[in-house]
């Protein structure tokens, strides 16, 4: 063979390693009789604990880490992974979760011992909520959006050094899903498809497991091509909190009154025909609107092209009767869901930033008709809020909220004129988190209201001989009946930061003043 | 609300947009009632031409485009697009192609004119591969097997601008497929393995279909998330070249002789046990293992565990009798592969990173037992040549061969001794694409050799009655049958760099002398 000098030839530079070809051999490994079955027990990317694995991740001070959040309140990986890295004395972290709840309360003891200086999630609940409201942290907890996180993440704005993503199911190279299709033991979360960006985009990502299944664990949520280590542990979390059996049917009359009216809106919308689409929120009146919108399907002989967003059973049962085409899930909320995740063909898992981000002209969202939407507290100019309770308090998500809201054709806002003695329309709320130029409906068990920006929707409404109100009279009705409550008292220290789908500051959420 | 400033607050600044909290709305798109059906036909990722597709995404001289080989000789969707960019005047363009076929001889033109400067392939054939053999480019032609081309992608070595992605189905937004579930028009080409990589690295991804369907286009091989714009034309593809309706059944008594050894060799290797895994390459005899493979299974009752890489009508009929459990698809070579990805929930579409990446140690060509390769020259240390033929000129592609080869735990070379007059297995060959130290056994019609550094699998092949030779002894009978051919003779000019899987450079093509 001619002797050439590699180093002339144009674009040579561009490839890497040896520059000198070879003729008689290369990097091959050494080959023994070694099975399929034992090369995966040898060769592979489980380590021993997840110490070891936060050590081979090269984590250090100051360094972002992720959770999902598909767990829900049967979470056990957060509370495992942060007390193995406050073990080993590790500080200043950023956790970025995509949600927190009650389970996560031992975050306190981490923010107060100095393992964990910032906190990005969705929302947050619970003591650790209520310790942060109460001027726990010394930097602002910066609360964004489903579709906002996604976004952040692709665009660099959010980068996370090492993911800790629970997986009910993994083999040994990191094959991971929230179900097995053969090997299936208790735990099955359905969708893992806030986990999916993370495994996407974090430099470092660890898939902790309580069940290794073989090689290949296909169909899989997260393929093994973005997986660098697996730690198996005895338990990922509880099954009890992780899923219920079925989401719960509300037998609260309100919510049932509430659902009935929003079935008779959306019928009289101009957004229900045959192929439309809708996605319901979580909360009873919400939820139950799955219930009423069936009927008037069967009755008028309407199907939906598509369902998106947190999946339930009873949506599952619409899909399996024919009446809705396909499932874009993004997170399973019950067992019903998850199975059906494992068994239909047309139920599909979508990752965070298909569902909800901004950056993405098609992202599901805007494809959506209809979306039914909780809240805390509506104000009359239609913004809502679902993040801080009536005392100020953080005590919900923002999910993606404000981004079904954006995205949809018609957003409806489901709430109960009065909770208690706490009005629900008021005039002023604590904090923003859906501008109300993206909510079109209001429907509370004393009437409706449209937003006046939606003139023909108010025509279509009224026709169809639907009680629409002005949302001042909501309001009014609703002071009238409880008095008009005393403001929060707030101090000037800083505690949240809101941000809007596409990172841009929507409110600041301050210290409650004792 | 109090007033605060912002920049004040740490962290603040990482968050992008409005420096304010701003209390009355945002961004919100304004609503009119316009449903999911009139959207999707409005706002859309749906551009009218390829040159519209072109200019949006700012392809200028000098950059790299990329294409996908998964309609192999039906291909219409590179030399449209290489058409327009000529039209438009672009010049010294990368073509970063998984794989060229005949079809795309015209860009024999494009090199002429100026348009194309680089390729990058698997490999080439036909009057594209002649002219390049015989000098045409200044820059070699860079080689790179599958594994190789997903590694070089996803370490930056090879910076794709914008990929121009052919696919049978796709919805307004980028949902794309090689089929679809519910809108299956004529074409069909099952996975988009080699597709799916460039979509999720590209700076910017066209989709080009001849069948845009509604949303959501769920299942999806490429999410909407990582498409920029869609171009419908006419016809993608020519469905005879994409797809034969089953891979042709060999009947020459050398090829059936060569894969029934095949199958005893691979019976007594000790890689054949109940779970073991395999891959059978393109050719005649790899492709007739199957059947042979088959018979011992039902014979022995043992069932793998999954079969790997491209898929055949007759794996797939392994896999519907329960022989094997799982297929993991890069690339469907008939439409009953095609059909079976559609219909099976074990045949899983994975990307060519999954399949075959050096950079990923799970990546499943690890996971293999058992590899059937095929070979244009074979040398008396196991080097395998798929790339040029007995007189130089480059005739054939890389594919997953090298990389297969490094992973399995036993990698058998099929080839007959002789074609026509000419040997195969040789002193010397033309063109190193695989080293010999990962090959382990050549079947051949007149023999079998296993690599000395091998010892053991020689032990039970002999043990099993196989009649087992030395290399050097089947290339003398070939040389005692045909002499000894005389060399090849080329320039000094290098038309071709082969690099191995992890972008070094293990062999160059040079210029054939005339």
């Amino acid at each position: 063979m001619k002797e050439t000098d590699i180093s002339s030839i144009p674009y040579i530079n561009s490839l890497s390693g040896i520059k000198e070809p070879f003729r008689d051999g290369c990097r091959a490994m050494q080959k023994d009789i070694i099975c399929l079955k034992e090369r995966s027990a040898v060769h592979n990317k489980v380590l021993p604990s997840i110490e070891k694995a936060v050590e081979m991740c090269g984590l250090k001070d100051g360094m972002t880490i992720s959770f999902h959040h598909h767990f829900r309140n049967g979470d056990y990986v957060l509370n495992m992974v942060m007390e193995t890295i406050a073990r080993m004395g590790i500080k200043d972290l950023t956790v970025a979760a995509s949600s927190l709840a009650e389970i996560h309360d031992p975050l306190v003891g981490h923010i107060k011992s100095g393992v964990v200086k910032r906190i990005e999630t969705s929302g947050m609940r619970s003591k650790l909520a209520d310790a942060i409201s109460r001027g726990l942290m010394d930097i602002p907890v910066t609360f964004r959006s489903h579709g906002g996180r996604a976004y952040a993440i692709e665009s660099g704005q959010l980068k996370i050094d090492v993911a800790f993503l629970g997986a009910p199911s993994c083999d040994p190279y990191g094959n991971a899903n929230g179900y097995s299709r053969d090997h299936d033991t208790g735990i099955s979360c359905g969708s893992m498809g806030y986990a999916k960006l993370d495994a996407l985009y974090a430099d470092k990502v660890v898939i902790i497991t309580d069940n290794i299944v073989p090689y290949p664990n296909a169909p899989f949520g997260i393929p093994e091509s973005q997986v660098d280590y697996i730690v198996k542990v005895d338990a990922i979390g509880d099954p009890q909190g992780i899923m219920s059996g079925a989401t719960r049917y509300t037998k609260n009359p309100k919510e049932l009154l509430i659902a009935e009216t929003t079935t008779e809106v959306i019928a009289a919308s101009g957004y229900f025909y045959d192929g439309f689409s809708f996605q319901l929120g979580t909360g009873g009146a919400s939820l139950a609107t799955a219930r009423f919108l069936r009927e008037k399907m069967l009755e008028e002989k309407i199907k939906a092209s598509f369902v998106l967003g947190g999946i339930t059973g009873q949506v599952v049962k619409l899909h399996e009767e024919g009446l809705v085409k396909k499932l874009l899930d993004v997170q399973s909320f019950d067992l019903i869901a998850a199975e059906s995740l494992k068994n239909n063909r047309f139920h599909q898992q979508i990752d965070a930033s298909y569902y909800a981000s901004p950056g993405n002209e098609g992202s599901a969202v805007n494809q959506l008709d209809v979306v039914v939407l909780s809240a805390l507290e509506i104000d009359t100019d239609f913004n809502v809020n679902v993040l801080t309770g009536s005392d100020g308090v953080i005590r919900g998500a923002i999910g993606g909220h404000c981004d079904t809201a954006a995205g949809a054709g018609m957003a409806i806002v489901v709430a109960p004129l009065m909770r208690g003695r706490i009005p629900t329309i008021v005039k002023r709320l604590n904090t923003i988190v859906t501008p109300g130029k993206t909510i079109d409906v209001v429907v509370t068990d004393q009437g409706i209201a449209v937003n006046p920006q939606r003139p023909e929707l108010y025509e279509r409404l009224t026709k169809a001989g639907l009680h629409v109100r002005r949302i001042e009279e909501l309001q009014e009705s609703a002071e009238r009946l409880a008095g008009c409550p005393e403001p929060v008292r707030y101090t000037d220290k800083v505690v949240g930061v809101v941000t809007y789908r596409d990172g841009s500051v929507i409110d600041l959420i301050y210290q409650i003043a004792e």
